[in-house]
């Protein structure tokens, strides 16, 4: 059974205690099971605070972030790409202390639209960090996601078959591929075939929609996706990201490109996605039941 | 708002007392705002046993039927036009009688597969008898709502547009073009857009799938079609319908030509198609919304 | 690669010298690569004069039909069951002696609205006969395409999967599925995903749309369909099929519901067809090099 | 009648004699009605020589570009803008003088991925600018296309409703909306009524599909797109946009994010996008022919 959860972002842009509590406490009681935290700085958690939290909400919970050009582990500079390593167990051993079950977002580059394409050497240095940082995760029983984004965030993977080569190469059952909607609606020929050949690789799922609003208001094909993620067995974590200038503010408006709110209303917002991948992973798996269902007597 | 609905069949496949008890505290349960009544016979209704139990759950009712070979007021025998006309009246009474709003169905000719296409004088003569009758409804508030089905079930409307002008040709307010998207997945050249293009005529709306098992399970596409239903600016029933030999029996299993089934459970049934139905439905809304939260500053 | 082809009934109705020599002109002159003949009896055949016309456009041909009600080889009536078979051999000895591949359609049980589902002994009758005159297809190096169709139009193969099923318990390698996107609209859950597991046991594909007007007109989503054909790796026919009361008349518009006259000029549909078929399935085979294209460095 | 037309950069990055010869000679011989010629710099136009090619070739053309922070419209900075209407001016004649009808792109702010929001002033400023170089094209009967673009690539106008509002801001019949459906694949929540809703002020009209490779072989709904150019009634050019890093490399490749070469053979792309799109486009009229053909008797 998927574990359905929803972005910090949705809630709060920070991670203050007031923000961390009122968070953690509407994505309780909206439903979900997971709250997925993301912070631009590692030093805004205060874990025991959080873990204490999501404890006496019974909520589970998983991290994501984004490396920056200074933490950049694909770039030839040893000092970004020592920077990187430290960023990334710095993360990990966050996760470790709040009780998160899943580091994802951009580890594998930097979140930034790049000027030029990776290079042979640029993957080969991101996979050999990976894979220490990777070893890293394992003790603390954490997964790491390598969400595959689209060409504006990242040049190293854009598509899903990229991000099954690169966990093919680290080689570490604990670092799997984060596939995300919105991302693959640009950047793959086909979202529900890519979902189905991640198959095992599939370690981390973003929802959410082609313009990053209310889910199924947007041009993506929701009810395919979900097809596909019954269709590889995917038992892992199903999270609903989405931003509003409403709430995210600057920075991360800018960074992210959310020129427009999309939404007011966060619980509103949340409640409506929650029933909404409920009913379609439901509508999935009976698809699925058909075929049994229509058996030749 | 619309008021959502289900299909009597999804629970019961008669109306004795029983059946009537069970079909609808169960509709209730689930949480819908109506039960669709559907028999083959208008006696089987024990229409103050019905109203009490509609009105001890707070529901609201519709109903619908077919009209046959023998009371087929398209054709050219004008004994069975008189016995259609009297079936018609017989039903509209029934519905006042307990309490329906709507009348629908294959109100128009007899829900059967033809040998030969309809003539201008079959669709004069329905419109005839349907103008007459439309008056009578008229009176006790009854909607009628001509439903447009596929090739195999009638000849007289196969289309969308082909409603759009018998509700023209009849002229009563009351009267109004009755679309399913099991049918329209077959018949329309574009669903989303048919009823769009039906507006202020279409009076009752059919949910279901393409082989009429859990609501999307199939291959129609849904989002689209809630979003034109929004988009049109429709407020009436919305009422889901799907259909298992586990339920139906002969000898419906085999007009309907239910030769395999397609679910087993009414209630997990049932339950899916109205948090389904919520969630396309606010879904469709939102992306209605993006246009004015897309303004130009 | 898939030779293309287009049903006769998109030229002709019958199959005298004349319209034999029309139909199969046309089909050369608008460049498919194939036709597929269907007559009611195999006597509307001239065997020699259609292979002569045959080879002078340097065309290959299929041939396709149905049996009925008192051919069903489905029916536990011992008579019917004989004739069955004596109709699939002379249809068989037809293809041999004009130079058809393959004969497809609804071999297994009559071409019908039935009004009882089918019976374990039903199928287990069909599965024999089958098996019978598929070794006498073998010595001709002719292909059974068994035709997967609508709860309308037979109750014996509703779905992909019945059909993969059948061929199995038949175990001949020349009795395949024949898969039509028209009825797959109305009985699969999910028409790309049944194209691609039925894999290998695929032998046959018809084109049309929805409504079996132009392709392309209808509500089918063939851009999906011919990327399951891609995918599945089906080298066989792809025949377009469409029908207009304009050219079928009477009795198959009648047996097919054909009541509106979807289109009215045959070369100009037929030139759409093709046209429309090469630019999906390069495009589809396209979508499918892109993975490669798309391979981390 | 739609002209169709393709993006010079499907044939070559510059505009040198060669390149110019070589590039009209080909879109000629693959059949296009034009060409869109799209240079960084409008010096790097021979205006007599390209009419000259485009003559002999009986060729149509139109131009494109997009306006950089130093020449950015909608800045607060007047020598910016006075930069920007420049160099619009100066587009504006060679549009002229090598006769290409159309003008589009990112003319309306800079082809650059923003910080902040624009502003209610920056939309007015960009407008008053439109509203002057609009009438100076009019003079030469050329239409400027203002090109919604997604996220990444501009801040101002990302959703068709915002350039509809721009162009009766601007008031000028020339000044019309420029969509492409890669961008609106991103940011409208529908793209089909997107594309209605656009209407008369649809000016300019670019397909490709969700990644920038074939036509067709990425997860647009182009049959979707289509269907909404015929029924907006939409009568001016389609052109389809592609890059391949085989083509455009530096600095073009770092500013649109071409990381994969998503293609490698420029005609064999060119033919198929051709091909496609009159597929594509008849199939749509047929579609909207078959309310004719469905009429009640």
């Amino acid at each position: 059974m998927n574990k359905l959860g929803v972005h910090a972002f949705v809630w709060e842009k920070g991670w203050s205690h007031d923000e961390c509590t009122r968070a953690i406490a509407r994505t309780a009681e909206v439903g979900f099971d997971l709250i997925e935290v993301s912070v631009m700085d590692p030093k805004q958690v205060d874990v025991d605070f959080t873990r204490k939290q999501l404890e006496q909400h019974g909520l589970g919970a998983t991290m994501s972030f984004g490396l920056d050009a200074s933490t950049d582990i694909s770039s030839n500079d040893p000092e970004k790409t020592k920077r990187g390593q430290e960023r990334l167990e710095e993360y990990i051993y966050l996760c470790r202390d709040f009780g998160a079950t899943h580091l994802c977002g951009i580890l594998h580059s930097a979140f930034q639209k790049y000027a030029v394409p990776t290079t042979k050497d640029g993957v080969a240095r991101s996979v050999e960090t990976l894979h220490r940082v990777g070893e890293i995760a394992a003790k603390s029983n954490i997964t790491l996601g390598l969400e595959v984004v689209n060409r504006y965030e990242s040049n190293v993977l854009n598509t899903a078959s990229q991000a099954v080569e690169m966990c093919k190469r680290i080689g570490l059952p604990n670092v799997r591929a984060h596939l995300d909607v919105y991302h693959m609606n640009i950047e793959e020929s086909d979202m529900a075939q890519a979902i189905v050949d991640t198959g095992e690789y599939l370690g981390y799922f973003h929802t959410g929609d082609s313009h990053r609003g209310y889910l199924g208001s947007g041009s993506i094909d929701l009810a395919g996706a979900f097809r596909a993620i019954v269709r590889s067995g995917y038992q892992g974590p199903i999270t609903f990201e989405s931003f509003s200038s409403r709430v995210v503010g600057q920075p991360l408006e800018g960074i992210l490109g959310i020129w427009r709110n999309l939404w007011e209303d966060s619980v509103d917002l949340a409640n409506h996605a929650l029933m909404y991948t409920k009913a379609q992973l439901k509508a999935a798996q009976e698809a699925q039941k058909q075929a049994e269902r229509s058996r030749l007597l």
